[in-house]
């Protein structure tokens, strides 16, 4: 995470990194991964299993030019993972375009794609340190309020790397590129709906003991709704 | 969409639509799928090209056991999701769930993954209803207020029918589920951090005429939050 941007491969190096289609919305600077990628909690990783494809969601954490994953080491998908190449998208909402025509409705959005070939993590200093990255790109700050995984608990579980090299970033926003036909023609309303996620007020579990009370690291959440992803 | 649940196909109907994990999130009546579906706007669709996965966010429409996609004809993408299978997840995530130790941090989510060779409609009455059902997913009440789909913008379109035959739906609700030697150490908060999506106040185009005021149809939108996907 100290790189500057000089030092760093600008995003799309590859030919599958590269985009084909609405190529305006592309970007170069890698900062704008990592501010996709941080702004997330959950991508779709694209796996392929017997030939076929299979998309599931998961948590991850990014930490400089890796990302990680975890998952039991009895899954066939976090398997398959490092069997072949996977492909993992964050994506954020942020808008729907509403145009003159049906054809020019849009979604305002930021999207990254990651090709990658996951490598299982096997250091076990690595492995705990991959595991804090993702608990808390999740829920910041909680990793120091909780017990720690134990053995038993490593043992059953993957972890694995993710280079960031092959990557791409496409960002839309903006208002609808009507048609000056339809422009001229007028009568019809045309704008963004903006979307955003919020954190509501958080709900104690039904088995915490009195006296508890919420920790500032959650407190802190709800109430910086413009931090939400 | 006139099918009772008693004559549909349950979910999870062959291997690679079964849950081999977290199994007790896994939920049989078709209904959870259609909810799933109708409360997302974006779906993540994963392709093969080349041998390797490619998963990219793209919007989509349900009608009773069908899903619609479309993109524009020289999509490679779309051009991958003809040739081969493709997996198709639709993810909310509604709440992220604190644990008392690092390894039962987890998220409360609702997501669907479908398996399916998608199959290009060339009906041109099919295809118009196709597109009415994308843009009436994405944007409720908005088809018979803009302008359809001209020939021209219909040629350069591709609209792809995906079958929901093959699908599983995984929801997780409620609070952490702590080992019982950490629940009685105690001193940890734990409970649940909801999570929800909200659109704020539509913003008119740059270039709306003065006088359009913004439509019912969008404007129910913004109050029923309840309704964000």
């Amino acid at each position: 995470m100290s790189e500057t941007a000089s030092t760093r491969t600008p995003l799309s190096p590859t030919p599958r990194s590269s985009l084909t289609r609405s190529k305006e919305r592309g970007r170069t600077d890698r900062a704008e991964l990592d501010a996709v990628l941080d702004a997330g909690m959950v991508c779709h990783l694209g796996v392929v299993r017997n030939g076929s494809p299979v998309v599931i969601p998961t948590i991850y954490g990014r930490d400089g030019d890796t990302l990680f994953l975890h998952g039991s080491t009895g899954s066939p998908n976090m398997r398959a993972a490092m069997a072949h190449d996977v492909s993992l998208t964050v994506t954020h909402v942020d808008g729907i375009v509403y145009a003159r025509s049906a054809m020019h409705f849009s979604m305002n959005y930021r999207s990254a794609v990651i090709h990658a070939r996951p490598v299982e993590l096997t250091d076990p200093d690595e492995r705990m340190h991959a595991l804090r990255v993702i608990v808390e790109q999740t829920a910041p700050g909680a990793w120091d309020a909780v017990r720690p995984p134990n053995k038993k608990e490593m043992a059953a579980t993957l972890v694995l790397a993710v280079d960031l090299t092959e990557a791409s970033v496409k960002v839309r926003t903006g208002g609808p590129r009507d048609e000056q036909a339809d422009i001229d023609t007028g009568g019809v309303w045309a704008g963004v709906l903006p979307l955003r996620q919020l954190f509501d007020a958080p709900i104690p579990a039904a088995d915490l003991e009195a006296g508890v009370e919420i920790p500032a690291h959650v407190r802190r959440r709800c109430s910086d709704t413009a931090a939400a992803v």
